[in-house]
């Protein structure tokens, strides 16, 4: 097995759910059965949306110098449960020799391959994300056009990832992010990206008018069978180069 | 903040529950509120149970590779949630240089504080650990006295421990450790400790006739408090050293 390297903590809750998710899926009698796991839970690492926006931090030297941790410590590869982060990829995979593996690129083909009829897609991620339309060039290379809310709804999402990253889901964000899933169907999305770890968090799949590809469940599905040699990395370039 | 170190994986259900709680324990409105935190979620760790009962391979060199891994990737503390660990501490302590936490001990602690009038511990444990009376010595130094199941009750709490690290609690598993609790207070217990890490993942301390220490939740506690700075290592000598 390969040993899975994680850099997590953005935030902390979705990487705790990102590792259970990892063993949850794996369906195994005896411990020694599930894959090693080196996960750095990177909570100093600034606000990627702050950076992304305004003119918070630069979150890439904290995330270079965990992916390097990692690395060091022995991970085969790399999976990063912060969609936000991915904003940095190049910087980081830059500094190490092992692969990283590319959520927005997987999630993209996730839609493709889940909702093959699909066309427009309604992205539900952090401001950050949108305003550098993290998901734009990855879904055009599967013929899809991502969509996003308006900005009014745009905030609201915005709040409900607060408020998971501040203690949890709640009925509050439950019911900003499915009225926000509405809005974007009513716009004209025929499928959606919970492209923020926290969303998956606070919105169920089947709230969704519309197919909702959760993506930390993508990436953790890919984790498990990279590191369980179901594939292998030449399997999935489009998703580590 | 402290880096909070964790080896795991013992199982790796346990670990990540015990990452799940350090994050929900810690109410704060932001990632960078949360301490980091290297875990190792070490799978290849030999069976604990086996070699302290049969003839097994011997836990301590992969123990030893692991504490070692955490601690030179940056950990300014190691947290093991696994209880049958602990029977190879001493080995573990010797090749770090940063404090392992000693579960048991806080655990038998625990107990003393939450229920002052307990004399005699009912342990639910792995049959390794009460074989080795992991927690004779910890609460006796507490004025407590241990009681352990008769055998075929002890081989039914194994059954559910084993049921619950091959894919999560069940009503079979949670019913074998309800009526493991309900005869050791017959025995004459009055309190618990749920001393294996995957007992609190199907057992419910409300379906215990007493008062039942989560062991899980006490090393949670103490490794988030530690983490914070709420309290020194010099205030917990005794779990410690």
């Amino acid at each position: 097995m390969r040993t899975i390297g994680v850099v997590g903590g953005m935030g902390p809750a979705a990487a705790a759910d990102f590792y259970a998710r990892v063993v949850a899926a794996h369906c195994v009698l005896r411990d020694q059965d599930h894959p090693p796991c080196i996960m750095y839970s990177a909570t100093q690492v600034p606000d990627r949306t702050a950076f992304l926006l305004e003119n918070g931090a630069d979150p890439t030297p904290e995330l270079v110098a965990s992916v390097n941790l990692v690395e060091a410590a022995g991970a085969d590869f790399i999976a990063i449960p912060c969609n936000s982060a991915h904003a940095f990829l190049a910087s980081m995979r830059a500094a190490v020799s092992i692969p990283i593996l590319d959520m927005i690129a997987l999630v993209s083909a996730e839609v493709a391959r889940v909702v093959p009829q699909a066309r427009c897609v309604g992205v539900l991620a952090a401001s950050g994300s949108v305003k550098v339309g993290l998901y734009d060039k990855p879904l055009k290379k599967h013929g899809l056009v991502p969509l996003y809310p308006d900005f009014e709804v745009q905030d609201e999402i915005m709040a409900a990832i607060k408020d998971v990253k501040a203690g949890g889901a709640s009925e509050i964000s439950d019911q900003r992010l499915i009225a926000a899933a509405k809005h974007l169907c009513d716009k004209g999305a025929d499928s959606l990206i919970m492209g923020c770890t926290e969303v998956p968090l606070a919105l169920a799949a089947e709230d969704s008018p519309v197919v909702a590809i959760d993506g930390n469940q993508t990436l953790v599905d890919t984790t498990l069978r990279l590191s369980l040699r179901q594939f292998d990395f030449e399997e999935i370039l489009y998703a580590i180069r």
